[in-house]
């Protein structure tokens, strides 16, 4: 469209299905020009039409665990021979939560599930960036961008200890963006999304009923997945150089709500 | 009840009647020990029962519009000499948009209305700390709490102006606290008090129902006018003597719920 | 560049010299496609360069008061007869302390100089907004910007009562923001920018010390003038539809620094 | 000295030597009126002088590894046993990095050390309150604070993965807060606490340094042990029943300081 991204090299984490943010930002990044690497789980890939996303974008995919040393190792080094050199952009979109697969609410987690979740959904985050950063597989002004909720400061019920790995994560965004920032000129943020119908949003309870919610309580209404794909592209783009360890909401303005009239209209009977 | 207050000194802005924060706030001073002097406009004190307050609690009124400095420059003289010294803690619980009264829309403000709001609500509190800073009527360790209420972070629709006085507010708290805490040693925080159903608060549209949401929002409930005046005196304590520049939310935990069980009840159907 | 702004109508306040960051925003919006109306005060005109910036960028030059609501009504209406449809973007540069320029510190202002300084760089963001929304002469995605400095947010001894005048802004940028967003599908942020060495920062006193001290501090050091105006430009670019009421760091991290290792260095050897 | 907890019951975690915050707690709160039982790591206890405490103020010494659900359950039901009934109040004042202790940076950490601190720094208070819930063993209207750090919300590099598992940490007392809040009437907050020259903190690189530029940077100075003490003691009072899941920081003001003069004198010879 405008050629936003062109001439940029990057690597795409979580692209399931074509219901997936990551999905759409690879769409989006290819139409701005870039060239890119699709990433995911060996065992995500299996249920997924990856493939046919990296045949559409003109891309290669190379499995790997996010919670593994070596496969992202692997990941980058690959990555690099294959793009022709270091990393401009990287999308970390992964998490999942065990003790929600499970069914086990939060006052009553089973601890080894909390621990899983956590390294799939925070900790990998970390893991991306200790390989990038010690193998100095990123260009200067690169930009480093994962998906996360507000659940990380404030309570929805249901989301369980999701909420405790994405304040994790954002964390992470803010220790380790300090490291890349200072020592490589590289960017780290995260984009704080509204509740979206992806595949992996649907394991959350009563998960239609929030979107209405969140529908009616913000001014623009919700963020839809390839809004967030083109927010994400604005990240990555050169226009957004010196934004660095924010965690950025893209939720139609829910986060600053502490009321809106749609949402009043329910209780005004009283 | 337990003595937190004893041989302290203070002024006491905005006790109405009884359903007045500051009112409860006047008679907990009283019972933790404290001596201070009442205040309010005068045209306010004819329409409340502050003369039985003062009664009741062994204090003094003395009349003073909080928007002048003359009034002001009377008000802490005359404390100081009949308090017998400086003063340790001061409750400024003070706000009115003429643009709510008047029942001009947001969107439709008339700015003269603005202006006086913005004057009475906020810039009243920067010029009682400019009094009492400049006539160094504080003692060293003494505690400036101002009320102010959560839509100066977050959008409550017919908050009107006030949001923007309350924004205002808790900037001053900052940025008049900092001076106050380097050359006198003296703390300025403002509490975010759940809303709260006084005679102020009846002025805008829809309060009770937004009273109910706000119940359903909060973990522990709305904290009441009581519950409100004994934080204040936790804060006027010298249990708190390093807590300040803060904008400390009491609100049996509204400020951090993203949405809780039972509000989302209103909305499952769908 | 990008041709992000192909077809977009916008009106920029506050281009002075070549040193403002409106003055590159009105450049970087003029490279992206954009056509747009120039506005300052008539006394800013006298002494700044705008007629440079109308020949270089095609546009014309309406003077404007923005504390005058009549002033405003002229500029949005001419606009859009000039421009020929509604308004796509606005950008909001304004912002002066009279208490700063005539030296009187914060514990001892002038409250006639605090109310014209209110005035000037709060309130006329709220009538700019009152007459874009009643003369409903924004389209639908429409963005509105103004720009803020985190004084608003933490104290900056120097920054005086423009602390909180910004306060006030950002907060008329969330109502306002709400009512834009639920009416017209229009988005409302502020950008809140790095100390940058305008004309006009270097009022303030100690400016270059700060600059200093907040390069240090920000692991991708300040952002400059030229960096906004890119930043700018993708908040009024159709990547940022649903980013609403946002107040958006703009500031190579530094507000998410607690301390950085440059500026430790200066404290170790105690 | 007051009587604020007579008659209230609770456990402390974590007091290890004379400048523990825990230390401090519970000689605070024995003067309060309070009955309680200490608890630390089995380990921890062989270094400190706990004995002396528990002599001080008549108070019963229960180890518990506070990762391990089994001396979780012995702890909470003993301290039942010993107490007489429910419990009204815990201080949870735990924390540490493997990561700091081996000197492994930021950027190369080691995972099992990352996991290793993790737990025993956050997810510990995660167990702590799955016993006291599920076992129904809190009193309502109690209170439940852990100690935290800035390092959760803004950069301090040598903070390591501490600043996560302290963001980690805050989480839980939003998540847990609300069920704790919502069935069983408990309050739960955390304390931020300026840098405070513990034995604990006295790992951390440049501490020393660190505690200055702290000093400077606050209008009150930093806040001692002592202090927070007096701070913990007013959570638990019943002056608070309407405070929950809130961050409270307890440091002189530092966090919402953006410079203070006294650290700009550093920089202004520039």
């Amino acid at each position: 469209m405008y050629n936003l991204l062109k001439g940029k090299k990057g690597i795409i984490f979580g692209a399931l299905d074509e219901n997936s943010i990551a999905w759409k930002v690879a769409e989006r990044a290819h139409e701005e020009g870039a060239e890119f690497v699709l990433t995911n789980a060996p065992i995500a890939m299996r249920m997924g039409g990856i493939k046919d996303l990296a045949a559409k974008t003109g891309s290669e995919i190379i499995p790997a665990d996010a919670t593994s040393m070596d496969d992202l190792n692997n990941l980058v080094e690959k990555s690099m021979e294959i793009l022709g050199g270091k990393i401009d952009f990287v999308l970390h979109s992964i998490g999942m939560s065990v003790n929600v697969r499970k069914g086990k609410h939060y006052t009553d987690s089973n601890y080894d599930f909390t621990t899983k979740g956590w390294d799939v959904s925070a900790v990998s985050f970390h893991k991306v960036m200790n390989v990038l950063y010690n193998k100095q597989a990123m260009n200067e002004w690169g930009s480093i961008v994962a998906l996360t909720y507000m659940a990380a400061q404030r309570v929805f019920p249901d989301y369980n200890d999701m909420a405790d790995n994405k304040a994790y994560l954002e964390s992470i965004a803010r220790s380790f963006g300090y490291f890349f920032g200072r020592d490589h000129k590289v960017r780290v943020n995260t984009i704080s999304q509204s509740p979206t119908p992806t595949t992996a949003g649907q394991g959350v309870k009563g998960f239609d009923g929030f979107i209405s919610y969140a529908e009616k309580m913000s001014p623009l209404g919700n963020a839809t997945a390839l809004e967030c794909a083109d927010y994400t592209i604005s990240l990555f783009s050169d226009l957004t150089k010196k934004v660095t360890l924010q965690n950025l909401f893209h939720d139609g303005g829910f986060s600053n709500m502490g009321v809106s009239d749609s949402v009043m209209e329910r209780f005004i009977e009283e």
